[in-house]
């Protein structure tokens, strides 16, 4: 912290610089929302509408579009998912606007906006149909950093060579998620087969004790391989996770 | 129980029968560690030493060798090994006492004594070294129960060729136990595999969160195939539950 | 593995002899859900309703009339009763549908559909009232693996009586499983006098602490007596198992 | 309080009486350990000696012997028995000290300590062997409130027989303390077949999932039967309550 | 076991006695669903709704009517409030039938009907408003038994002078069961200040962790006081324990 | 952040006032374990005792003394004394050291070294003699803050009149700390009775289910009163807390 | 105790006084709900809804006006709102009555009410806009205590520059709340930049395993700074309890 | 599954690439614990020596030696150290051996042996002394990987500017661990200021409810920022995974 301040002191440095250094945020006109997440962190900043009123995510996602051209908003239910609609393109009618009600998610860009476009590839891989909500979001969230996703259904652990058949594919990426419910045993499985960092993403399609998802979170904490765990349902940071990963390889890449 | 009543009201039974038939046991002049639980149940009863003190573990080991010619003891630190081969030996200095350090078990037959030899084959597979040691006390009661075992050792999902390569070897067997720790993913990926009953018999090698044997224990319930679990570590129940199954299918064999 | 693919380099098997050995699973016109698993498992492919929408269901439930003659729908509610039926009977007029509200079970054949007749028996004890719809579940996967099943209800532990004077029907059985919530005692009495094997099945029928069934599961993991468990209100899980265990049971008898 | 502070207002009463009329609690000069826990609550005051030095369980055990002429040591272990005998005869010679190490509990009575000698009988009903030391605390405490007890031994519900051959024996009694470990069934078992009040006590005997006691304490929580229930090894509760119940009773019946 | 079919083998005593010296247990031509629970356990036989169909519960009631003269309805909601009363009404027009919504509890006497009338007293003790309904169950349970009923409500902790002024209130009761939620205090620091027996009753009217019951019903596990405790909301358990206790009581009193 | 980054730029504070003013902590020639802690949160920093090597304790502690003129070890085991007392006595021949093996607690001064003298009071209130040493932890460290500190031990709520007559003494300080395990129940009653903030220390005095301080931790969670709370055992928490608000009180009074 | 009841006794004091000493409740004509909660505790009784009817809530309310001048209900759903705002405007037409539906808090004063006004500040800091409606109960709570209150929101610990540039606001304050969900690191964060004490107000705004709050208030429990902790969405209790200390502060200040 | 058959069947490819292509595993004259793994994953076999015994552990690490020219043993005791250092450098008496007892790991390469030396960098951060052993084996896994390792240690969550001046070193790399105990803010903290990938790896330094890691492994999951993590004390996996991260970037800059 020192060197920043003396820089400051001494004029080598300006304000916006020092303080940006300092925090890794950069204050601007339109306020708190801005580049700055994107800037600092590389995944664009995500409003979870769980818990809010859909008056307020409403208005948090009309000043993401308007300070980055972009909103990202997930578990969006129905009433929160019109309220966002309508606020968005009341200023912004030209906004091309996905919400996919199986994944919960909303995507609005406007026209001018650039989503990066990266030379490296996340897959994606579920072990049923159950899974496929919580796997969608984190596809979602993965492309709007501007990786390539690779989404690879239905590949349950109690058949074998529904793995293998597709293991070609899967070794093809970068980063590999893996979401799985029940046992969670298929993380472990895919970890075996490959040479990709494995995300182990549990999600809560049990019954009984462990059904709600803890039972899949253990069989990724406690795996016998190497995979890293993202909490249940996570598919959020299970796909912002990949992207950060996969954008530093990208980087790497074009370098 | 009328029908056994009447029938006895009418002499057309005597009293041990309606005893015997109104619950399941038979008193002899040997006292109530006969062999009723045998015979009632299919299974030798074993003395849990855990919780005992190895004058009471000893004691009991006599009583059954007196009265069974054979004595099965589980969970046996050396103390108590100690002192059940000395009272055994003190009485029947011709048993054959078998006590194995790693399973932590105890096996003493008289001379005289017939193990039963059923055609039926259990498999008991585990994941990894340390599992060995509840595999191996499954696999005693298993052969005290009369049915032949095979113990398929280091089949680790983490490299899915180990299970592959022994599949065949597995599907011989008319129930397969899978011991494993960790996540306990190996008996969802054994059993669907196969086509005889699996059970999971999961083992506390883990450590962190879900480490006691409690994550492998979920792997069972909640597994996506079929299969039903014992308690973690419970080697005993799953030994004897495979050689009830087993035991049932060499009888229908020999009719 | 090794014998495998040198039979197939040696030309002795064909590509789907080795397929099928190295997998468990061979691959047909008709797509991934095929007699496979039924081959593979000795135990019908169920649809875990929860968790899909309706479309999904059906949609699952009509592949696997197409591929098997039959579809088995588990967790059905009334919505996906209703998605179901109306897919299978647009394509298979005149198919047996029989969907139980109660059991929340759905079962369909094609008239040619043949169910194997086996020569074992499954007794399916419950402890009360609020037992029978998960007892009744397991019930219908029984049948559908072909053996017979004998059900033998409100059989509770607080008045010992009604058990007595069932247990000769329930010794006649080849495998036991037992429905009750609550404490769970239930399957411990039952083991207790029988030497069938017996399958635990907890019922989340409690209040208070431990009463989403978590009593009655570790009365069957910590059991004084021999059982094997499945989750709570696991009823496909028992049914299946048990069915697996008996179908090895009728298989020895015939030979 | 008013009518008390009324009382000694208008001098009806004296301070002594107005004090314990509020409080349930009379002041001596022997200091707080006298005889009140026991004229205010009819069981004698127990020293927990798990936590305590032994300087500190000595000291306040022979406080108890000078204010009451009894001391009552729960869950000492041999260094505390040492520090407690010494502590005890170092100014009582003559005192009869009983320290018996299976239960872990310490009895000293002056020469001149009459005992309460209660009509009313409580049975301390056990699963097995390993409940012994809990059940005996119990004893212990119930015969010092005074009334009568009745050890009931290895009664296990894993063959219902050698309940039903000592079912005449616990009908006798007016309470039933019922220790087991384990799954904990007992105690739905025997209230099943009794009128008398049950109290389930559970032991600490499992291993696995649940092995802490928490199985057996389930076992009590959920019953389908009528009882109430302890912590886990708390006999000294159990004896206390199941003296209290049996006290109130012996009142009646000598009035 | 052996007295008693030796008494009946010798013809001393006939079928019935044996039948019910055995089980506990009388039949009737009246089914399963008559006198012998109140004979057995001196406690009338309730029927659980929750977890039943309207149908069932009625089904049950009306049985229970007819053989007993009574019924007793627990955790019933309105619609099965309805169905209760249509069937008991339908055959019995002139019953007396109390559905009380706050306790949800519904209790049915036919005219002929007479409850016990025992000498012996309960207190039902609440902290406060939200935890009457739950006392409520305990109470009617209580009196079905036939013992007196003191209800002292609001009772809190937060305010000592509430407890003292109802003291001796309290102390007249023979037994007594303290209601309470949140930390569960209420049950230790009466059990101190009196000499009968005290049933802590955990109500689950908490929020936040242990805001179920889990913290009320540790406070009654670890008291530093003499209680015993039942699960989360079960007033029934409560009350039919504090029942049993007091018709002991009467019983000694009365002879 | 801004308004000190323009001060430093137009040169109206330094550098050392700035770094200050950001982050709270002044670097100093002494490294970074100086008076920063004390002067930014008016609370001395104590050295963790446990999970530290007895090397690494005692070099911390001497940097401690070297830089702060004091050292305050907390969970100290006798080891760790040993080391930590050579260490600052080797570089302090006359500092005062006090090793209190009971509250596993080290207090270390220079004879410069001047505590503050504080116009507050905390009182800390014990169940019984088993809360002792975490009370005690407790009260070394709100002394070493300055502040006055009152114990008032063996305040159990099994017996009213011992908290009663001691409410006085309890009503005269500012904040007060209730340590207490088993049930927990004491912070309720002192919160009832006073209108300082009270502080539950919840310690682990218990055995059983919930015997590891929860069924005390959730006594405070839970309370119906108004405290709040720290985790189980945590001595050094509640002490600090209480010296912070004392401070305050202290320093209005001062004002 | 001894001698309130000698002034009494010796005609010191009245027997008014004498209750009120010893119990720290004064009884008037107005019942027991009046003025002493806040005689005696420094904070005004509140009405927790939930759990009542709304006719229990409108009838609790409209007796703290009565006796009072105030009424305070937390956790109002609006059918509890409406019942309140009718029975305490039916009474008292010229009421201020504040119905918060975000926060879920009533607050009634009659025109005669005098708040307290306190010199002393207690600041509210939040983590994001999910946190408010707890975090608004807490400063409702406190102003009705009579002191100020300062709410410092979306201080998020994702982004440092939040809570640095809001710190020399938060600074300014007596007592500190912190209320935050999810990982609740902010609480830690805020506490190791500021000399007041901290409160932490663990928010349920998770998901997944540890998301009904357990996470944050982990997050409290197990901080490395000083900081005491409420149970989960206890807004009530923190600001109650940062009333009571700022209170003290204010009094001392004043002093 | 199928191309890779008709190629072996067309006499495309040979057997061992067959095999390899369908199981990621070729087997060698060596055994199969040979170069593999990392082959198929990019990282060491390594040997988790606790729940072996030394022989066990000591057999095994030989053999790695033997086949890979390196061992690497993670959580071994001094006896297992001794042991495995024997039976290496008995063999291999030049091997380089490196037992670190803090991190209980043992590294062993032969003089032949080449680590990989790829351009890229994981650091890991720690918050306190207590985090260091996990860390450290953190730190030793990523270095076998290849990568380089920068360790930043002592930046505590409590004191900010600890963090802010180490911000620059920590974003220089390309994968980051943050090792953190207690209340595991760290993480969340590091994470909000650099756009490298975060790893929480929480560690069991806590004491009280949640200490033994379950605080830290929440603080991970519910973070509100961009985290995976891993379960507590699992230093090999977050060293593993940081490793094939990074490698994964190595292998693009060098493209």
């Amino acid at each position: 912290m020192r060197d920043v301040l003396e820089a400051l002191s001494d004029g080598d440095i300006g304000i916006p610089e020092a303080e940006s250094r300092l925090s890794g945020y950069a204050t601007t006109d339109a306020g708190r929302f801005d580049a700055a997440r994107e800037t600092r962190r590389g995944i664009p900043e995500a409003i979870l509408a769980e818990g809010k009123t859909p008056e307020e995510a409403a208005r948090l996602a009309r000043t993401a579009v308007q300070t980055t051209g972009r909103a990202l908003v997930t578990r969006a239910d129905p009433a929160i998912g019109e309220a966002v609609i309508a606020a968005v393109t009341d200023e912004f009618p030209d906004a091309n606007i996905d919400h996919d009600e199986r994944t919960r998610t909303i995507v609005a860009h406007t026209p001018e906006f650039q989503r990066p476009d990266l030379d490296a590839e996340v897959a994606i891989v579920t072990g049923g149909t159950s899974d496929a909500p919580i796997a969608g979001e984190a596809a979602v969230i993965a492309r709007e950093v501007g990786v390539g996703v690779e989404l690879i259904e239905d590949v349950g652990v109690a058949s074998l060579v529904r793995i293998l058949d597709q293991i070609d594919r899967i070794r093809e990426a970068d980063v590999i998620i893996v979401a799985a419910g029940r046992e969670g045993a298929l993380p472990t499985v895919v970890a075996g087969l490959v040479d990709a960092p494995v995300i182990a993403l549990p999600v809560a399609t049990g019954y009984g004790v462990g059904g709600e998802g803890e039972a899949a979170l253990y069989g990724g904490l406690q795996s016998c391989t190497v995979v890293t765990t993202v909490n249940v349902d996570a598919g959020f940071v299970a796909g912002a996770q990949a992207g950060l990963i996969a954008r530093r390889i990208a980087v790497a890449r074009e370098a």
